[in-house]
């Protein structure tokens, strides 16, 4: 075994293996050297951000989107430490994600050197160039800082490895003096093994697998609900096979959508506990079998915990435990127990559905709190259903619309991301430029399509330039309500601190920012009704669809949509009664 | 004692007793009701911004300029995270930072419940709220989570002390079920007590005194060099006394530019050790005793580590030790020593410096990498002496010109901020925001300026509509040398990653981002060198002073100053020796 490659030359060809084509990020002084191999690994390409917690956040939407790690490069300290919320909404939604921070060399961090970004020390101690990796630890799966040219190659296969077995972020630091090491090409003849199986418990999983075939074979009116680790863990093949074979009902959840295709006969809506639409949490709760595969168990993906779970009627295939009416098989990953339900299901066996689908149920209006032609959330919805197709992906920021967008009938292979549970906002606007270069990457036919309020958009709107720059071509539907209206809808409606900068020329944006107006981009304001729909016959908008696309859209600073009413009422009282029995509890009342 | 006041209200009492006026943040939903209390106690006021990180080097700016704590308050998770890169700032560059984080109640966080934000368990444990405090707590000089109400008094003076005296970042969290607690308000009658002391020191203080003024009478020709931790422990005055007391030639550093009066007769220029300008380091390292006052020896502010310190001709004067002559002091804070020094120093005693104050060298011109007409960093730099006025705030974001900035002189009574240890790119045009802020705050008389990069003004541009939100009216100098030319002066002068978004329209910006030409906003672009010089004559320029200029300055983007060509030739070697010198000594060639 000869060392004949670096070990950045390693490292990327792993990173390649993935089948990953694009690493993001921002250089910075001490990854600059990393960045050169970059160019040495066809058919890999450096996308440049304009900051690093965009870029983190591009990486997410990559990874959504490619299930592939998206692959982030900073520098230690500031980059590493502006990208880290990035990270942590990835960790919590389950993305994976490996972020290389490049650092000091070793031998400036062994004479504790006050180079810049480093962090001083506290008091008269000497600054600990690895301090910053403490700000990391907690939200990674895997860790490993690259120090010692004989263990590098176990620790980068280790993070790779775990990174995509977990569906998480993890960490690889190397100081730059180790990115010219020279180590052993030969390993890499053996790609990392990334299928994920339940070592040593066949009899377990075969065990829970007859449980689950029973269990479906002695109910009456089983229904499927589909929610978002199954996405994340690869899952969204065997969901739909499990959907065609039963034709039990199925329901997706608000994290889940798009994962059941929605317009199959068997799917009925979203599941959302009281926040469902209506006829839905009847159904669902009525049933005597809930197959839920890959629950998140959030407060906006469960109606604010009114999902209701029955244990001894529950079903639950997750990648930490499965669980069969009340018993719970711990650290049984669900893939493989999937995997081979759907392949031992007899469907001679199974239960026709007692219960028939319910109609779909008209949306539900909320109050119009503005003019009698303008748009409302609810018009925008039903607009949103003519104009998606087949193939689209649609991103979806956190906001009042992610409350309106349930009640979106996704079409066929279509995609749908929204980070209600993590609910970062100005996330999705970076997240939409990782979707488009991971639909390239993919040779999607789909269109991109991001629906981002003006605040959120507010965060990380210098991302439209990179957008520009890369040549990527969304539709971006900017709601302009004049503020944080969730917030508003949440408390302190009239506050000045729910305001945001006025007077944004939104469709004056795409120019600023690098763009060309009808060479590369174009961009829309639509105020009333008909202006919106006008849109979907307009042959200039359809004209420009090779482009990037922005159409601010007017609504009123205080229209809220039905399900966000509903449950901000709801959590209101949630929060309410349990602060005061806690009080209560505590004496301090 | 009645509890008679929120919490809420106490705190932000405590705040207006730092002679704080400006609440700086975003809003989120565990910290709406705290913002809410804001309005209660004038002259408090919010100013939000357009997203968390750059929020937080506002309130770094902020506190550089106002000398009292800037104060940040976000939402925990999304919000607290985002942060982090500039409380990190702040802590390395010694900047007091109160950040409040508004969490979730406390019966939610006992409960585990999977609110939004919250971060899920690793395994299948519960989800711990509490986190994410493992992420700040290293970059923190005080951390306290109000979760009693019994304690949250001594826990708020606490850290609102620390914060102050230390001069670094601090945290309170806390949880939404707090905001409202009802608290004794009597406490508020006493103001926290700030001022550094060394208790019980005082013997060792005379004596070290004492070694001071004996050193200085025995000496033959002295200096003085102002650092930057001088200005962060509020020494300035001290150190401007000291100076005209003594007549000693005196010197700044790069980052304690502007603490010794650039026009005082005894100032010879920045001390920056081989990076000098001509005649100083000769000057500084041949005198027989160097008073160091409030050092910070990290690279770029040494000239990359080339500052002479030889302790027996050596005073240095710290926050944290005193030393002389190579005795060091430790835990010794250097303030009341400076004060009793400058006190009780005989000027009867004193030398009369035996070197004569060498003559201003004109700037050393870089090599011009542009066309002939096109303007240099040295160019620009010969401009600024003439633009700018006694009383300007002068803030200079990380990048190239902070290698040419150090040859402008400063007029009387200006302040000078650049983040050149940490190095945070993006901090300065959010920084500028907390500098305005804090000038009105005080009817500050001058101007307050800002020379930043197009690289660094991408990474946090959209504050730009938070300037004009606030109608503040900084000058902006905005240098489009398309690209990173700092990352190409250091690597890859050619490579991809050094660039960015290209086209920006850098004078159609404020229009874009909520200006209105003419009335708050106005943009200008000069390309050559008598295009600058005109601005100086221009009376449209001059007409919009007071509201925000954008001068957009074209720069080649292969032009470095002298300075940062000299540093990356010393740094690339001073890190290629140790390089080799590492790995030969663990046996890796």
């Amino acid at each position: 075994m000869t060392s004949d490659i670096t070990l950045a030359t390693y490292l990327f060809n792993r990173i390649k293996q993935l089948g990953v084509e694009h690493i993001l990020g921002v250089p910075g002084d001490f990854n600059l050297m990393l960045l050169d191999y970059i160019y040495e690994v066809p058919p890999l390409k450096w996308v440049g951000f304009c900051n690093e917690l965009n870029a983190a956040y591009a990486a997410d939407g990559y990874g959504r989107f490619k299930q592939t790690p998206g692959v982030l490069i900073t520098t230690y300290g500031v980059g590493e430490l502006s990208a880290l919320n990035g990270i942590s909404g990835a960790r919590a939604e389950s993305v994976p994600l490996l972020h290389i921070v490049g650092t000091t060399g070793r031998a400036i961090q062994e004479e504790h050197l006050l180079i810049h970004h480093v962090p001083p020390g506290d008091g008269l101690e000497e600054p600990d160039h690895t301090l910053y990796m403490q700000t990391s630890k907690p939200l990674a799966c895997a860790h490993e800082f690259l120090y010692d040219p004989k263990k590098v190659l176990d620790q980068i296969d280790h993070v790779i490895t775990q990174v995509a077995k977990q569906s998480k972020p993890g960490y690889l630091y190397i100081p730059v003096d180790m990115v010219h090491k020279k180590v052993p090409s030969d390993r890499l003849n053996t790609p990392l093994d990334l299928k994920v199986v339940n070592s040593g418990q066949q009899d377990l999983e075969d065990k829970v697998v007859q449980q689950v075939l029973d269990a479906i074979y002695q109910s009456r009116d089983p229904v499927i609900i589909a929610d978002t680790l199954a996405e994340r863990h690869h899952a969204v093949e065997l969901v739909k096979e499990l959907v065609e074979k039963t034709k039990f009902l199925s329901f997706n959840t608000s994290m889940g959508k798009g994962i059941v295709d929605e317009n199959h006969p068997s799917y009925v809506g979203v599941y959302n506990g009281k926040a469902s639409g209506k006829g839905i949490a009847e159904t669902v709760e009525g049933s005597d079998l809930r197959i839920h595969i890959g629950p998140l168990f959030s407060d906006s993906n469960t109606g604010g915990f009114t999902h209701e779970t029955k244990p001894e009627t529950s079903i639950q295939l997750h990648p930490l435990y499965c669980s069969v009416k009340g018993h719970q098989y711990d650290h049984l990953h669900f893939y493989p127990v999937l995997e081979k339900i759907v392949k031992q299901l007899d469907v001679s066996k199974i239960p026709q559905n007692a219960t028939p689908k319910p109609p779909r149920a008209p949306i539900e209006q909320e109050e119009n709190a503005g003019s009698a032609d303008g748009i409302t959330q609810t018009y925008f919805t039903e607009f949103m259903n003519r104009f998606m197709r087949p193939n689209d992906s649609l991103l979806v920021e956190s906001g009042t619309f992610q409350f309106a967008c349930q009640d979106i009938y996704m079409k066929e292979n279509s995609s749908f991301v929204t980070q209600i549970f993590y609910s970062s906002i100005g996330f999705t606007f970076p997240a939409l430029v990782g979707s488009c270069v991971a639909r390239r990457e993919q040779n999607h036919p789909g269109r991109c399509i991001l629906v981002e309020g003006d605040g959120s958009a507010q965060m990380t709107i210098q991302e439209l330039g990179t957008m520009i720059r890369y040549k990527l071509n969304p539709t971006i539907f900017l709601l302009n309500n004049d503020g944080y209206s969730i917030e508003r809808a949440i408390w302190g409606p009239q506050q000045g601190y729910n305001d945001i900068c006025p007077n944004w020329k939104w469709t004056q944006l795409c120019e600023s920012l690098g763009g060309t107006p009808g060479k590369d981009c174009a961009s829309f304001k639509v105020s009333t009704k008909k202006q919106l729909d006008d849109l979907l016959i307009s042959k200039e908008f359809e004209s420009h669809s090779d482009k990037l696309r922005l159409v601010e859209v007017v609504l009123d600073a205080f229209d809220y949509p039905w399900r966000l009413r509903a449950q901000v009422q709801r959590m209101g009282k949630f929060n309410r009664d349990k602060f005061e029995a806690y009080a209560k509890n505590a004496g301090e009342v």
